[in-house]
Formats: structure tokens, C-alpha cells, sequence
């Protein structure tokens, strides 16, 4: 892969001192007319071998482009609200809003490399980590970002020759250092390993470009004219996203998962009494256990048909907590920060840190709930949705997150009882808006909708519980109940 | 101020049974008016002595009113990325927008008493945190928030009494640390500390509620009825803010300190590529010392008249930094999330972290120029920027931020000149809208906001640097110069 950027090619100043004009103004219109569309973003991924012109490239770019519109992140030691969350959370706080271009120098392939080199981590932990990669450029793409990533390469022969050229100049020999020797001598590993990744990661909608490092002007130019012809050719067609993934095929018809609820399923006031002291005593004690505050939170999801109950579930949850350590993030519409991200961007946003809970109110599900259902998301989306979902709460479960979702399901007729209660109930008048008797009417598809969400997202390490929700009170422990067992079998 | 909270005040189970369930409704019932009609954000401030009810307090009001749009922030050690900013960082970062409550339980309080307790920190650096917070909460309040700020009491009998009780209980014994009955010796002094800073920022619009800690019942009534009754009345009133400020006189008419400014300044193309390379140099060695990323950042504010070369300047700046670590932020219209913020958060929310270079391509000062002259600011509004400004800037620097703020002044004849130039060039179209020719009309209000601006806000700890920019070269190289000198004379 790397044999094309060790043929020492370079750029005469001449051409250069022609060319370097057009390219410039090019890209200044190309990045401009982006700015003004705001239809996708621009994600550049920098990575490479030492010396090879990373730095000096991305400062070029800054300085032929509108530098107000681009946003460098540089990925050192990640920051202790860094490493309280799964390790993906910084990449996602860092993406760019759509019309903007996001230099990613360092990223989400630093750590997986290196930790081959150095011997950390065995050859199957790198194919995951490679697997997790290319699903999360993939979402990237599904989203409509354009992606190039470049690679700046150096032979070994190169670098050594870099590193004498500069020791010998009494004033830049301060830039090496003994760690550059030392580099130097795990350059072979470095290169088998980084081309192993890089092979497994060029993807059509995320295309490694390998640069050759050794010519300053050769180098820049090449970078620049390649974000300038992809950038124009999706300019030209902002809409052509990557292909549609393949469908799976919709779950099978006949029996479902709800179909097999007792919904009915109640306890008498007595019982639930003491059920919710002994579970919210449970809960208290669990939130606050040590082992928990040092290594996991809870994200619990509650989605349930309209007046099933959420509401109340999550209060019987919460009073057992400390108000200190849990956050309810109910979701309604995006803010326009929100929607200029990908869809799951609203979400990373809210993880807890360690020791904490965060409740959702409804969830990243609406996709395949209401937005399926409503026509509010394309069908390719809706449907990637499934996968991008499990990747997500993969993600969140291998930190140690306890991720835990409850639908909370009612008859269509306890709906239509609880409806007009609120209707003649004071302070629950508001809660019952003429669009929640219009969603009756799509129970059926919302059945088909919810069955599949669970077919297909309900899993080890998120797995969905049903919850009989008739009786609120049956409900309520059960949530509880259901949530003391998760906490508990992660301590 | 503590007597009235040791008289030993209960309220029995009997009216709390008879009181609770209407003040629960009715306060939720306010709730969600003000989250309907998302006029102002409610902030409550938490503190007092331990074992008054404070947690329990909050845990109450999370369990009454509708815990989704509560935000309930501890604040315990600041986080690295905190301890990277200004101390008022993380209490903007946590503020709740328009229609929500933030219930602070540790807030900008802490701290200072504490340090007068614990024998750091003198006298005067006390009350300078107390003018600070004064007018942090006035800005709070002329930004339309409700603040309601509680300090819960008890007597030092009560508190011995109630550590001896913890500690007879098998169950709870946990509870009591060694630090309570520290604590406990040093209660004399926190008392005396903290009644004299709740009585020096005892204001109108920032009201201190001390409550008598000793009854669960009494004290969550209590609590809960004076927030329902503010609400209440705020909600009927949500447009009556605290009252104007007197506003300071007008600048004096008359000779001003834009006439002053020898506007066409120049050099000539030799000079500029010496004093570029020459003071480009010196920015990129003063950005890499060791002592600068340790303890500094800076924030360079680019303002001045349409077409006076801002970007120009700005670009021969980042010329001489590492894109990673500068990231120039565009003042364009405010996203929602921001409108739903008090003026100054959307510029609090992008600090730089220490090493880092932060530049505005136009600012805050917006709310004194642009807005006011356009009108979109009410006069009172941008009246009180003057000095909500000062006193960021002031938090800011006495950080280590370097604040640098340039205007850059061209005359009328320049900027026509400039302008029709832009119509003729193809890049630069893009950069003339109808609306900066219009804007020249309005050349006169401009100059007097200009002045006022520059009168007002120009201070020791952020001065304003006035930049002669009818000739580019001069400009750029008078910003460099400038932003040298101020790095270097804080290191």
C-alpha cells in the first residue's frame, strides 16, 4: 500500500508557483458554496508516520481556506471527563456541523494502532476495533458527511536521513527528541501494522489517500486537490449519499412479541407497597455502591405506547436516587445544533459520567418508532438505524455502561380509558394533546414497528424489557425490579 | 440572620397531609406554564450547614415538580477541563435555559466561605468574590432569570444532637465521618462567614431564604411555597425584569478618539515582509513556550468597520500558530440553544483551555455596536453590556487569559473604495452583501457606539487596541506587534 509513496516525488517550484493560485481560489469557492449549503460536512483524518508533513499540510489548509470555517482537533491525553465515558465520546463531541470542515489530526485510529505496536492487545481485539471503525464511518457516511482520510507516508530510509539533517542544524535540533529514535527502531512494526488497518478501512465512502511526505509542495498540493475534486463532486450532487445498505427482511408476520404480554398482570396495593419499598431501598443502595461510582452509570431508556405510564416509572425510579447523580433528558424536537449532527449526536452528548444515571424519555428508538411510522425518516434511514443502534449501545456496554430499556406497553383500550381520565383530570389535562388520538389510529402499525425494534435491537448487552403496564403498579416494580438485577449482576 | 431559623419551627403531620397534595399540584402546575412559555430560567441556589435537609430538600422538589425539566448540578472538584478555565466556567456551562429549572446544590458560595473559614484568603479577596457574585447574580437577573438562593440552618445544639442520634443507629452510623465532627469544632466561624456573605449578597433580585433545617415537613414546605409563590408572580409579570440601572451619562460629543487615528499609516512592501517574518516568528516562539501552555491562553477579539481587513489580520495571525492549537470562532446569528441563554454563554462556551489561542472574527461587543445601532438590543440591554463586559474580561484575565481586542478603523472613502473592488473581484463577491452598503448610512451612530464602546471598555486588564488599517500592511503587522507584546509582558 505504501509503495507508491516511497517513488520520491516532488513538485517543481515552477509549476507549483502556477498552479498553487487556481488551486487556492478553487477551494476557497469550493469551501465557501459548502458554508452556504450546509448540506454535509467534512471530516479530514490526518494520520501517518513522524515528519512527514502532517502539521505543516493542516497548516497550509488552515491558511489557504477560510480558517474561520474549518475546526482542528488535536487528540492528545484524553481529559478525565474524557475518559469517564466510552472512548468514542471525544470524536463524537469534536464532529463538524454540516457546512463545516472538521481536521481530525489524531483520531480514532491512533489507539488501535499503537496498541498493536507496542504489544498491548491481541490480533482478534484489533480486528473489533477495526470492525467498529468502519461501521462508525459507515453511519458517518450513511449521514451524509463526506470523509477522506490521509495518510502521510515516509520511507524508513527517509526518516533516518530527516531526523540527521535536522539534528545537524543547530537550531532545529531541539525538535528531536530521543522518543524519534526511538521510533525510528519500531518503524517496520509501525508500517505492518498501519497497513494492515489501513487495508481493512479504505472504503469507497471513506477512501484512504496515501501521501508521500517527503516534498513539501508535492504534499500539500496533493491534499489539497483531493479534498477540492471530492468536495466539488459531492458539491455537484449533494444528496448522493453511499448506496442503500441491503434491507433485512421485515420480521416475520402472525405471532409477536407483544401478543404474548399479560398485560393485565396486576399487583394489589399492599403488594406494591412493599415491593417498591424493598426495591427502591435496593436501588438506593446499588447507586450507591463504590465498585459502581468507579466504573459504570446507567443509561435506562423508557418508550412505551402514549399514557402507558413512563412518567410515573421514571418518578418511582428517581425517588430512590440521589438528585445529585441522575439527569432526565427528555427528547422532543432537535435544537438546530442538533441537527446539523448525525442523528445520534443528541445522544453521545447526554452520556454520564461514572457513578451517574441518565433517564431518557423517550430515545434514539423514535427513529424506528414515531419517524418510521409518521414517514419523518427515509426508509434507508430508518433502517440503519437498527445496526447504528446496537453499535451505539455496544459501545456504552463495553465501558461499562448498564444500559437497560423498558417499553412499557397498554391495551388499546385501558389507552382509550386513560385518555379520557386526563381529559377530565386537572393537572394531567396537558398531557393529552389531539395528536395522541390520532397515533391510535396507526396502532397497527405501531405494533409492527415496535416488534421489530425489538427483533432487532433487543440484545445481550442492551436487551429490551417488556413491561405489562395495565396495572401501573405491576409496571413500576417491574422496571425497578428489572433495573436493581442489571446493576446488580455488573458489581 | 439566623436567629428566626433556630426557633424551632415544625409543621405537623396533620396540615402537611391536609397542605401537601395542592401545593404539589400547583406547583406543578406552574411548572409547566413556565416551561410552555420557556420567558426565563429559574436558578436555585442550594447551600448551608450539613444535615439541614439540603439533599433531601432537592430530592423533594425532584419527586414534586416534574423531574424532566429539572437540572439538578453538584459540584464537587472541578474536572481538568475546569480547572483549565476561569472559576465561573463551570457555573455557566450549567446554567438552564429559558423554561427550566437549575437547581445548584454547591454554586459559586463554596468556595470563597470556605476559603475565609478554613483561614485562606483574606478580607479583601473575600469581598472581591462577593462584588463578583453580586454581579454575576444582577447580570442573571437583567438576562431575565428567576434566583432564589436557600441556606439551610440549624443551631449547633441541633447539629451535635443530630450527629449523637446518626451515631446511635446502627443503620445510619455510616453516615457520620470523622470530618463531620471536624466540622462541628469550626461551626462558630462558618456561621459567622457565611451569614456576613449571604447578608452582602442579599439583593431584590437575588433574595437569600434562610430555612430551619430541624423539620423535614416545615422545610420542604417552605422551600417549596416560596418557589411556587416567585414563580407565580413572575409568570404574571414574565416581562418585568429588575430595574433599569441608571445608565451612565453619554461620552462627551465632540473630539473622539476614532479622529485621533492617522488612518493612513503605511508600509511599504519591504518593510511589511521584514516586520511579518519578524514578528510572525516571535508569535510562534511565544505560542510554544513552556510557561504559556502551562498557565495562559489568549483571546484575540477582531472587530472593526465592514471591509477594514479583518480576516486579512486574522489569517496572518493564524499563519504563525499550530492549527491545534487555535480555533477561531465566527460570530454569525445565535443558534436556539444559545438564545435560550443569558448573551454572554455562547462566548463562555468556547474558552480556550490553557496553550490555546481563541480568536473572535466579531464578538460581544456586537450587543454594543450592530445591535444597538440597528436597534435589535433594547436600550437597557446593551446599556448593562458595558459593564457585564468589563467584568468577563476581568474573570478572564484574572485567570491568565490574555485578552487582546483590535479594532480596525478605515475611513469612508477607503471602504468605498474597498467595496466596489469586491463587486469587481470573483472570491471576494461573496463577501458584499446589500447590507454593508446600507450599514453606511448609518456611518455617524456607528462612530458614537464605536467611542462609547472603546470609553468604556477599554481597561487595563483588556485594553483596546485601535488599528490604523487604511493600509492592510500596516494593520496586520500592528496587530502581530501588539499581540507579541502582550504575551510576552504576562510571561
Amino acid at each position: 500500500m505504501f509503495e507508491s509513496a516511497e517513488l520520491g516525488r516532488t513538485l517543481d517550484k515552477a509549476t507549483y508557483k502556477k498552479e498553487q493560485p487556481k488551486l487556492r481560489e478553487a477551494l476557497l469557492e469550493a469551501q465557501f458554496a459548502l458554508y452556504e449549503s450546509k448540506a454535509f460536512p467534512v471530516i479530514v483524518v490526518i494520520g501517518g508516520v513522524d515528519g512527514a508533513g502532517k502539521g505543516e499540510t493542516v497548516n497550509a489548509l488552515n491558511a489557504w481556506l477560510d480558517p474561520r470555517h474549518i475546526e482542528t482537533n488535536a487528540f492528545r491525553e484524553p481529559s478525565d471527563e474524557e475518559r469517564d465515558r466510552p472512548p468514542m465520546w471525544r470524536f463524537w463531541r469534536a464532529l463538524p456541523p454540516k457546512g463545516k470542515l472538521g481536521i481530525f489530526f489524531g483520531s480514532w485510529y491512533t489507539l488501535p494502532i499503537l496498541a498493536r505496536v507496542e504489544g498491548r492487545g491481541s490480533e482478534d481485539e484489533l480486528e473489533q476495533r477495526v470492525d467498529e471503525v468502519n461501521r462508525f464511518e459507515r453511519m458517518l457516511a450513511d449521514e451524509g458527511a463526506l470523509i477522506l482520510k490521509f495518510w502521510f507516508h515516509l520511507s524508513k530510509r527517509d526518516q533516518k536521513k530527516r531526523l540527521k539533517r535536522l539534528e545537524k542544524d543547530p537550531k532545529l535540533r531541539w525538535r528531536v527528541t530521543k522518543s524519534d529514535w526511538q521510533r525510528l527502531k519500531i518503524y517496520d512494526r509501525f508500517r505492518t501494522e498501519s497497513e494492515h488497518v489501513l487495508r481493512r478501512t479504505d472504503k469507497a465512502h471513506a477512501p484512504w489517500i496515501v501521501v508521500e511526505g517527503l516534498d513539501e509542495r508535492y504534499r500539500t498540493v496533493t491534499v489539497a486537490r483531493t479534498i477540492l475534486d471530492a468536495l466539488n463532486r459531492r458539491l455537484a450532487k449533494p444528496n448522493e449519499r453511499s448506496k442503500l445498505l441491503a434491507p433485512r427482511p421485515p420480521a416475520a408476520a402472525g405471532k409477536n412479541v407483544l401478543e404474548g404480554l399479560a398485560l393485565a398482570k396486576a399487583l394489589d396495593k399492599d403488594q406494591y407497597r412493599k415491593a417498591l419499598e424493598k426495591y427502591q431501598g435496593a436501588l438506593n443502595l446499588l447507586s450507591r455502591d463504590k465498585k459502581f461510582h468507579k466504573r459504570h452509570a446507567v443509561i435506562a431508556v423508557f418508550e412505551g405506547n402514549d399514557a402507558a405510564g413512563k412518567g410515573g416509572a421514571i418518578r418511582r425510579v428517581t425517588e430512590a436516587l440521589d438528585a445529585r447523580y441522575y439527569r432526565i433528558v427528555p427528547i422532543a424536537a432537535p435544537t438546530d445544533e442538533e441537527r446539523a449532527q448525525p442523528y445520534l449526536w443528541r445522544f453521545w452528548r447526554h452520556l454520564p459520567r461514572c457513578g451517574h444515571f441518565t433517564i431518557f424519555d423517550r430515545s434514539w428508538y423514535g427513529r424506528v418508532l414515531v419517524e418510521r411510522v409518521e414517514g419523518f425518516a427515509a426508509e434507508r434511514d430508518w433502517r440503519r438505524a437498527y445496526s447504528e443502534i446496537n453499535d451505539f449501545e455496544e459501545e456504552m456496554a463495553a465501558y461499562g455502561i448498564i444500559v437497560a430499556k423498558f417499553w412499557l406497553a397498554i391495551g388499546k383500550d385501558e389507552q382509550a380509558r386513560r385518555f379520557k381520565e386526563r381529559e377530565a383530570t386537572g393537572h394531567k389535562r396537558h398531557k393529552l394533546t389531539e395528536e395522541d388520538w390520532r397515533n391510535r389510529e396507526k396502532w397497527d402499525l405501531y405494533v409492527q414497528a415496535i416488534c421489530d425494534m425489538v427483533d432487532r435491537t433487543s440484545t445481550e448487552v442492551a436487551p429490551w424489557t417488556l413491561v405489562e403496564a395495565d396495572d401501573k403498579f405491576h409496571a413500576r416494580i417491574k422496571v425497578l425490579k428489572t433495573l436493581c438485577g442489571r446493576i446488580e449482576r455488573s458489581l
